[in-house]
């Protein structure tokens, strides 16, 4: 289970199921409308936003150059961090009130947030990433776009379009390929509706919710942390506040991560906050749960769920997934599905929506045994670890590699090393860039009781660091979760290094006489006392002896049993095997926020040509992999033409064949829009023997001159990775003819 | 929109549209139950059920082989069928009441089936197929299984496990290949969660909806028809029941089908039904929609529901797609993805369930241009066809070629044609018996106001024929209906073969004078002129010419306009393109039908060996390529199996490792029974130079032996259809060695 991935990222820290609805969202409120003919309003995007540029912190990297100058600003936030972080471990030492840490966390979580934001205005700034100019292009050229919009649209919700949807799949693939073929998963693709049950023992149904507040009369909805700080925030900022008044508005702010409802409640009475945008009066704080619910079968009484999480699926064919695994420890399952989130309100586009793509391993060990047989392979990865250590102490993230952090103890063990390093190495081959990943622990991962380690793959977009991926140890949680739930043993048989002779008491009925006294019911006795404990079996044995009977009661139902019918027998039995409960090591990826990451990340525009922008992708993930492109409408090409796309579609690379009448340069840059990283040219060249055509590769738009007959599978060894352009260019002789030559 | 696609395959008619609730299935009765542990009954599969095997009818061939016994028995049922064929021809030339029509239908349907029954039993009875073994086989190596069984299930859920997973994401790549790839489709994703007008508009809110009763007491549902249709059969074969009793019954269920709810609640009342569970009284029938529906944002206002197909996201976003392919007419969009039907009581495994994954295509054209240019390619392609008229006259379904049938009208269009031809060879690729697939044209479909023709791909299992994939022409009516709801033109533009002069008659508006005089309400009087059709035009002109005034209304306001503040114009205009609102021609793929469908098809056991069942699905979906088994645990074959297993990997070869200590023969009957077509085995001729290994092909169990460099490639080659093992056969030596011998 995984309530805190994917959902609330940096806010939601790992003692949610005990401290739950806490979450703070660093946005502005938003507007919540309901009428008939527009559900929701549309949250624009794209060119009609006011603010199109945001200050990109860094796209380049993280580091900064240290200058003496900037030493001297950051040194006393530095201080103020560790000072926090020091009396943060202090009191936990000395075992204080839970509240009291809290509020020491809390007041550590702001000033590392000055200090971050401070050390991001020292890292390169010289670009903006203009998002809107992105989003421009993410809409025309259709790789996503709201749903519905025909009808006014929902917020939260996308639809995928062709050059999306080829991208998502691509991805998707990569993803089956690189973990479960690779590392022998056993794939599951589970029912999305899940019923109360299950839910219920998860403890997404108490505890996945947020509080919020409405208006009175409109109905408006509000998030009830949002809303106090954003009214307290504005106080303070007021002239006419006293600095009594700014204090007091601060500690609250600060302290509203780990407050009740009834807390908040009283906060928002005492200042007698109204709705923001009509100012009507609020209602009192009410628990809003964030799953979608809905009625199965025609009944109406049987309750169920659109499930929040995937991973709830793999947990409850634990068994099923074992037996498969005829019965060995480890193995990990994975699973690719939608989940969905009923968010108050969704926006930060892909990054906070409604109905999402989740790809979720559960790797199932032994809890003594969490050593990787292939860690060998992966320990050199070199990687960017941002530590809880390096949080309180208001250091900056370490680059070294997964062995030596695993070796010195940060990372907790060895799979969950190997899972991060996997991690590490999906993300930068689908093209995150190495400098804009870093992994970040859960910094109060000691508070959780069940998790043993957790690190958040992290991506640098322009909403910040966005939690990608999740890797977490989960200890046995889940599964004990629903075997309390279920009674059904969800554990595995461990063999025993050397046999062991155990003690057994047990009440054995006399199946003749107790078949003959109680007929039909024997049966039902007979499972009875199979399953009585230990005590209750001295304590059949102290009745028997003293009273002469015994009364079992089994469903209401009462059975007087005597030394006729049942014999109390103690033995001793040697033990092979034993149970445990598994370790489960999570990692959950959110498909549509890597995706966005991605976009962001390999978005450019041609140098000295700002309105000429391309995607970068790599090809292996590139929604199509080739375009071919008749230099003009000479009927002489187009045999050439429908020879190469058929000759492609055989190799199965999927292509686009552009015969518009656009100059050759245009054409390029409408595939460069939609990151095709190949561009075959048909030219008059082309019809004389021996045929050949041009090769164009997207980055860095440089042509060779290729045999006709080599170009199709040229093309699909450098899409799989295969081939290098590099390897291509010195191979084959550059076509030297410019594009704005050809134009 | 595909309303009778995958839900009630054989019984909606599309005439659904206008009589809704209409549907019967042939299926008995099962209860509902609604617990807080046990939400719904498990639906017992496998082993446990009692009767184990089904007759089946025909896996082998559809063919009778005709005697004059046989054509004996046939011919009296041929003529009723054919009677009633003209009746109904002759009804509807006349123009004969739609009841009237209706009821000679179901007579008509009623003596179809038991002409197809008299057939099914002269066909080859030999085999039974034993249904519960094959559940048995799928649960046991989890293919796929109940979901949520530790929680007591949910009926019309399942879970596909490790197999299952495997090979429903085999055909879906295969399915992308296939279709989107090779047709250069407009693949997208869109949203699950689906706000309430869109259903609306596409009638699924009003139509998409079963009659059902209540038990009064225990609040227990049944499906109405179901319901009436077991009391009287039940009724008619009591010994007590009169001649006249038994032929109302019998003409009520024939009629059943047509019936309206008040017709059906009537018969309830008249026969004093009551629950044949618990006898209790039961409720007036009520109409129950199959959809979930659930609310979408926190105000609880907002109404959605989990789509019931996949088709309604493709043309909600029919503009942005029109935009994407620059405008131009013919283009096709496709999606894979998972749909809801809140079913009354779901059954029959796979095929009828709550949760499912569908592939869509939708193929936008021209209305007057249909043809394909790729039919060229297909027309040979031989199908079986059971036409309309077959079906009317008691005739078989026939072999012919699609270029036959489109040729003499059968088939309404090429674009229908090329992809029932591309359906088939589909079907068949994933492994579909030719001999058990065959092509039902919709009956009733003159009866539909918009469906041009609809052909069901059946497949043959033990259920029966059951619709797999629906291929519709639904000329323009989807995107009509949400223009109608949005007033957004879903239009193509059209480029006519000549300028072509039409008269223009407008109501112009005088902006200076009436800005003057309306202010802030001159814009709404603008947008209002702007959308005044012809006759409004002519009236306008027609009131001020005679009063000097005239008052417009807009959403309630009027304004009153007179000849300084407007003008009207005749003018001409030149028109270069028309619009028009396109043709869709919708093939629609029930993946979990196909899938349930090939796993029968494919189930077979070894001669001699009953016991010994093996699953022959074709490599390219199997779910797993090959297996890698050495002799025995002789740690000298670890090194090789270890070489073969990273070399698949590289060549992405998903493959098992079995190093269990069964026998070689034990290993490969399990094997055989997940599908794995092909087995490498490591023995002790391997250790020697030059190294080999044995390769066996999972059908004929025939093995050759293999240099061991050569046998990843060869197994690659194998598995994507590249190579033939006759071809391997030849080329290298038969490994003698008997499985049995090597036990």
């Amino acid at each position: 289970m995984s309530l805190r991935i994917l959902s609330r990222f940096h806010h939601i820290s790992s003692s949610l199921l005990r401290n739950p609805v806490q979450f703070v969202e660093p946005l502005n409120l938003v507007k919540q409308f309901a009428s008939s003919s527009n559900p929701e309003p549309v949250i624009t995007w794209g060119s009609k936003k006011k603010h199109r540029k945001v200050r990109l912190h860094s796209l380049v990297g993280t580091k900064i150059i240290m200058t003496a100058e900037v030493e001297a600003v950051l040194a006393p936030l530095r201080e103020k961090v560790q000072e926090q972080g020091n009396l943060v471990r202090s009191l936990k030492a000395s075992g204080a009130p839970e509240l009291d840490i809290k509020k020491a966390v809390a007041e550590l979580k702001t000033r590392k947030k000055a200090l971050e934001d401070k050390e991001l205005e020292f890292t390169s700034q010289s670009s903006t990433f203009d998002r809107a100019k992105m989003e421009d292009l993410l809409k025309r050229r259709f790789f996503y776009d709201q749903s519905f919009a025909i009808y006014g649209g929902i917020t939260g919700q996308y639809d995928f379009g062709p050059m999306g949807c080829a991208l998502k799949s691509n991805i998707l693939s990569l993803w089956r390929q690189f973990f479960v073929l690779e590392e022998q998963m056993l794939e599951v693709d589970c029912s999305i509706l899940t019923p109360e049950q299950v839910l219920k023992a998860s403890g997404h149904v108490d505890r996945f919710a947020d509080f919020m507040v409405k208006d009175l009369k409109n109905g408006e909805c509000f998030r009830l942390d949002h809303l106090i700080k954003n009214f307290l925030e504005k106080l303070a900022s007021e002239k006419s506040s006293t600095p009594a008044v700014k204090a007091e508005c601060e500690d609250i702010v600060i302290k509203l991560d780990g407050m009740s409802k009834d807390e908040m409640g009283a906060i928002l009475r005492k200042y007698d906050m109204k709705s923001p945008v009509t100012n009507n009066d609020l209602s009192d704080p009410m628990e809003f749960n964030l799953m979608f619910s809905t009625q199965i079968g025609p009944t109406g009484l049987v309750k169920g769920f659109l499930r929040p999480e995937t991973a709830q699926g793999i947990f409850v064919n634990f068994k099923r997934l074992l037996e498969f695994n005829t019965g060995k420890l480890p193995f990990a399952a994975a699973q690719i599905g939608n989940s969905f989130r009923n968010e108050i309100s969704p926006r930060s586009g892909l990054i906070r929506v409604r109905e999402f793509t989740m790809a979720e391993i559960e790797h199932f060990c032994d809890p003594n045994m969490k050593e990787h047989p292939k860690f060998e392979d992966v320990k050199d990865t070199p990687m960017t670890l941002y530590s809880a250590c390096n949080q309180m102490d208001g250091k900056s993230p370490s680059q070294l590699t997964i062995g030596e952090a695993v070796k010195s103890g940060l990372v907790a063990n060895e799979t969950l090393g190997y899972y991060m390093a996997r991690i590490h190495k999906f993300l930068t081959t689908v093209g995150i860039k190495f400098e804009c990943l870093r992994f970040r622990q859960h910094m109060n991962n000691e508070m959780a009781h069940y998790a043993c380690d957790c690190w958040d793959a992290e991506c640098l977009t322009s909403y910040g660091w966005v939690e990608c991926v999740g890797c977490a140890d989960r200890s046995a949680y889940d599964l004990n979760q629903h075997m309390n739930a279920t009674g059904v043993r969800l554990v595995a048989e461990k063999r025993l290094p050397e046999p062991k002779t155990v003690n057994v008491s047990e009440v054995v009925p006399n199946k003749q006489t107790l078949g003959k006294t109680f007929k039909k019911d024997a049966k039902t006795i007979t499972d009875a006392l199979a399953k009585l404990s230990i005590s209750d079996v001295e304590s059949v044995e102290k009745v028997l002896g003293e009273d002469g009977d015994y009364t079992l009661s089994v469903n209401g139902s009462e059975f007087k049993l005597n030394k006729d019918t049942i014999t109390v027998r103690h033995s001793t039995k040697t033990l092979h095997v034993e149970e445990i409960i598994p370790s489960v090591i999570e990692p959950s990826f959110g498909i549509g926020r890597i995706l966005y990451s991605l976009l962001e990340q390999n978005f450019n525009s041609r140098e000295g040509d700002e309105q000429r922008c391309y995607l970068s992708l790599p090809p292996v993930i590139a929604p199509l992999k080739c375009s071919i492109l008749p230099l003009s409408n000479n009927p002489d090409f187009t045999p050439f033409v429908k020879k190469l796309s058929s000759s492609l579609t055989k190799d199965e690379i999927s292509h686009k064949v552009d015969d518009s009448s656009g100059s050759i340069g245009r054409r390029y840059a409408r595939t460069d829009e939609i990151a095709i990283p190949y561009g075959i040219t048909v030219d008059f060249d082309t019809l004389k023997e021996p045929h050949s055509v041009t090769l164009r590769e997207r980055d860095s738009m440089k042509q060779v001159r290729v045999p006709l007959a080599e170009v199709s599978d040229m093309v699909r060894q450098l899409s799989l990775g295969r081939n290098s352009w590099e390897n291509v260019l010195q191979k084959y002789p550059l076509f030297e003819q410019q594009e704005a030559s050809a134009k």
